[in-house]
């Protein structure tokens, strides 16, 4: 994610970061030369005048523009829920780690912790929440989660997640169980259970309509049609101009194109909105959001700095 | 669904794989050709010149802009609340199998487990989820579910579901049963057991929805409407077009026709996402992703593998 | 609702069945008719030249297609909205059906049942529900619910029914009572009463959005501004196409109209979805779902079919 | 909210009753008679011909088309969340009676009915819900409650409610108290407490969200930029038409600015919702259904009738 | 947040207040520059007349208006999302304190109140959820809370607050602690712990959501094109007017830049919804609703007053 103001007078012009130019310089360029050969030679195309006018133009403007604008729209809404769903697994893990802090009451006097190891139960379900997290956010990007969770699991759990196809899933398993040996030692009563539980289902909502926004694109079919409607109209969009705008039309063409392919690429880009490009969601800020509020909650003492933008850029 | 990359070039205009030309080819040649016929004659009609300017097209772009819009959008509602229904089924699976496991506990001494089989109940209601998954699928795509179901449940069970007319209903009654069970053998308390009662009510819900977009097609009316206009408006186009743009005029037609039938093809195709065309939901994919994490979870053996799209394609 | 696939070919242009066109002929000839004499006087209305262009209609067609945009979307989300809230109560009455039979226990050795009939109160409570959705749905469409009610009551109760003032209201009052019942005589718990009870609590909140949609309408000034406006354009359109299309102006206005009139007119059907016109939702087939799926649950023998569409249409 | 069928031929023209028109009168007459002057003296204004041409019109369609489609998409979503408010409130009122006759049990043996009136408590409670749906449209409306509220409590209490700043909150407060009394005196037990204690908290929702409506205004900015906006464009308009539509010019600037003011003026009349003009919800009538249906589950006697529409008005 | 009726008449044209006009006269001064520039040559540019027709401007129509759309739908949807959760902050907090206080039973006998300070714990957790409103305020608006918090906290506590990173997560923490104090003293049961627990949860989640609307500003590439391409609009656009509207052409400019650069800014100023500036949310009277009515529910003495506009302005 890019966080920066908005550049005003002529740098506004200039910039290039954030901007999308990168991605569809080719696009453009091909088209703008196509249109300087249509200038210079008026339109003519293997000696046939090509009687393009503007109404063409027109008429195709009409599915286009509901193209592009559904276009638009559904891959914002994409890249909106996905931030709402990180949003959601931030209130849930705080409430999580507030749940489990005063609702799981201390060990009953006359029995040992039944996980049978010297962390509290407590804190090991809130730092398997920060896991979670993280694994979420390693399995949305393909990319590899070992260096971090190593330091939030035991060894012999760490072993037991490499193996299992669904870390989150796995983790989510996990914090059931400790849930189980806190009902059996009489730290909680199922009322309070149910509550925790629910907050457990929630991650694992938020976790589930992230992989469904992964998984499955806008459909095919339309992308293949709004690209070749779009490229088709600018590819024959100097035909038309020629004759009324002379020398102006490969200028003209130029920023046509700019605006439609500059608004296809953006929304392939935030489409898709757990990468790691320029727009899309800094999945790993939100990361250390979650550790820093659960690891405070504990009252640790190794609790990480937030990630601050680094050349405008939050990933 | 068609899982691929956009392709770029000139590969853009020559992939067949998802286009939906070939669904719409006779009726694009039927207006080529009368586009072409239109050319040749100079739009006279039986002796009479039809005298047809841009004019109405602008005039009849309006009501047909806001059909196609309204009909792409409510195809996409429909086709990407059906997606977010079987996530909804994803997640509540994983829900259930981690409540059934953590919030269930173990036969209590002295009790024979309740159903008087070998199986635990825990594992035959986490059977009973996966198959609900795949009865709801072969409802939806109206197919025969007798092989996959056959091997999820005990052939006794197997007969009496044959039998139902609502075979996911059927098997969630049965989970009803189970928690019963559980519930009578003290193996869980009524709190514990709302939680999970909660979550099959969730699953109803979300097969249920499936059921509704199913059965509920966007009014007729509207089709027929949409349909009309936009064949009128394509068959009308060459006589408004040929006295400006001479024999460029099928092309144009061409192009515009390609691009209103296509979307209204599109919008044919994913305004019902349970079927098995190009574009529909992968539901097959979805159901084994909810086998694997459930038996995953059950710590079983013969884990089967997910789906790999095959030509591009996830059904 | 109609339930047919769309026509192909010429069929497309000939079906009636389902067509707009049975309720909008009237306006849609006079406006021809209208066409054709500014057609054969060329614009010239006592005398004088009725100097429009079609600039007026261009300027004219930017709140228009405001209107008719707007109209046409909320008189869909009406209509769907409908259609939810009926998906809604079928599965609540699944749910319910489940829940009464897995949560609610058998008569404790010792006791009586404790409405003193000798019907189970768990088979009473389901029809019940049975009723309601046949009682909301009579309220609905302002029908006669007698005889099927008379059916799945004891005569007593129905004679009680008949005066109550909101049939669903007070059938729902029963369920509670039936509850209650429940709950004195120790066959449920309070949290599993709980449950059931927001299931009831669901069940009204479907029926009372239903009454909502049906009892407010699109604010009567939005209508008749916008059937001011469609009016007027159609009715001005001859005198601003005469000049330019001839002869063909009366069909250019013709199927203008038709797509202006036919849009306005499928709005006013849909947007009251719960009558029975022919785009109207087929409660009694919905209703015919929920008793299947009930009766099946009670292992009931006299099971009704599911409707068949007549004529393509179900009601 | 005006309840009337549309009316058909001549009439739609005619009806003064629910149109826009009284509002917009004024600035309609003076477009039109500045229309007339300019279509007078040809567009010369100080011996300088204007020449505006039809081109700042297009231009000036596109801000506005989208300044007119928020606002009358936002005003109008504004109405029908205000509706749904209320219709959220006639069923949790249904659903607290039917909660509050079905989970509270009675006065155990060998205590008094803990409030130490005359009154069963449940009863009181349900009385007290009338006076919340009461109490929070005289708040919406700002008008005085005084006369509704005292026949629905007791002297004493209606005393002390006069003197709170805000009434639904303190009524609400009440019924918590009363709540709290039926599980002092064990007449409910904590479980079904939640249960009705979350009926409470929905209405609380209801109620607040009305507020914020009425509260929060569309931003006046945005309403600034769009009336100068339509209020220049309707101004210059005859400047731009005059030289191609002539004497017909003040007539079309009159229809083009009736549909302009008109949505606008409808939609300052809707976006504030709960008022008392032709357009506003009929809170009145939806509170006197709120008090029939909670009076009847009472078994009352008193029980009032429906309103009927006024002049095809409820308010 | 500005309050103030419409100005009607000439005024309607003078008001300065709420305008947008201050935040963009530079760039509406270029521009009529510019264009009085380009009028007085007559378009010509070193000797070279640029040659632009309308044409352009209605091609690159189609892309400004989806992105002017565009970003006006999601700034206001910003700016409505950001009011609802401060509404539901408002009806929780409302919902909290009437829990608490009816909810939590009075210290049982021969139990002393389990925090050990003279303050009931009751009336403490209500001043921390006025507190978490204002800390909330504080942090979004990153001011400083030290002034309004000290009040309410003790010293004691309020020094440990202000080492928190997160203040509200903070506050939030220690009203879960209270609820477990107000449950080992046996205050409240379980049960009634998850209901209050719940309505703590849903502070955090409007807590978090605001949040989120604060840290995601629409991607900065949107941003870059939209200004792009409406600054090459309005910039080239007196050379395409210059032949046609003559001496009018810089008036026009002007009329058209101030609509495009008018929504601009205005989607600026309310799509960070919680700031100071004149169209935000005004959360300081927000906060003081909310502290009115929690006060009131305590029936404290020292209860402040609603905040009044100043100068048509709450903040």
């Amino acid at each position: 994610m890019i966080v920066r103001d908005r550049p005003s007078g002529l740098r506004l012009f200039l910039t290039m970061r954030g901007s999308i130019l990168s991605r569809i310089w080719k696009s453009l360029l091909v088209t703008t030369v196509l249109a300087i050969v249509v200038t210079l030679t008026g339109g003519v195309l293997m000696h046939h005048k090509i009687t393009l006018t503007t109404i063409p133009f027109t008429l195709m403007g009409l599915p286009l523009a509901i193209f592009l604008g559904f276009r638009n729209n559904s891959a914002y809404d994409r890249y909106w829920e996905g931030r709402k769903l990180w949003g959601e697994l931030v209130l849930r893990s705080r409430n999580f780690s507030r749940q489990c802090l005063s609702l799981v009451g201390p060990v009953p006097p006359g029995k040992v912790d039944g996980v049978g190891v010297d962390i509290d139960v407590r804190a090991r379900m809130i730092h398997r929440a920060i896991a979670f997290a993280h694994a979420l956010r390693h399995q949305l990007r393909d990319s590899d989660s070992t260096a971090e969770l190593k330091s939030l699991l035991t060894a012999d759990e760490w072993q037991r997640l490499a193996k299992a196809s669904h870390k989150p899933h796995f983790l989510m398993e996990r914090m059931g169980e400790d849930l189980r040996h806190c009902l059996n030692d009489g730290r909680i009563d199922t009322v309070l259970t149910a509550s925790i539980d629910a907050t457990l289902s929630a991650m694992v909502a938020a976790g589930a309509a992230c992989e469904r926004i992964k998984n499955t694109p806008i459909p095919f079919s339309y992308t293949l049609l709004l690209h070749r409607t779009a490229y088709l109209y600018c590819f024959l969009l100097p035909f038309g101009l020629v004759d009324s705008l002379g020398f102006m039309t490969p200028f003209v063409v130029g920023i046509v194109a700019y605006t439609f392919f500059g608004l296809d690429a953006l929304g392939d880009e935030i489409e898709e909105p757990f990468g790691v490009s320029a727009n899309d969601l800094p999945l790993e800020a939100i990361c250390r959001v979650i550790e820093i509020n659960l690891r405070e909650s504990l009252a640790e003492e190794n609790v990480p700095r937030p990630f601050a933008p680094v050349d405008y850029q939050l990933t």
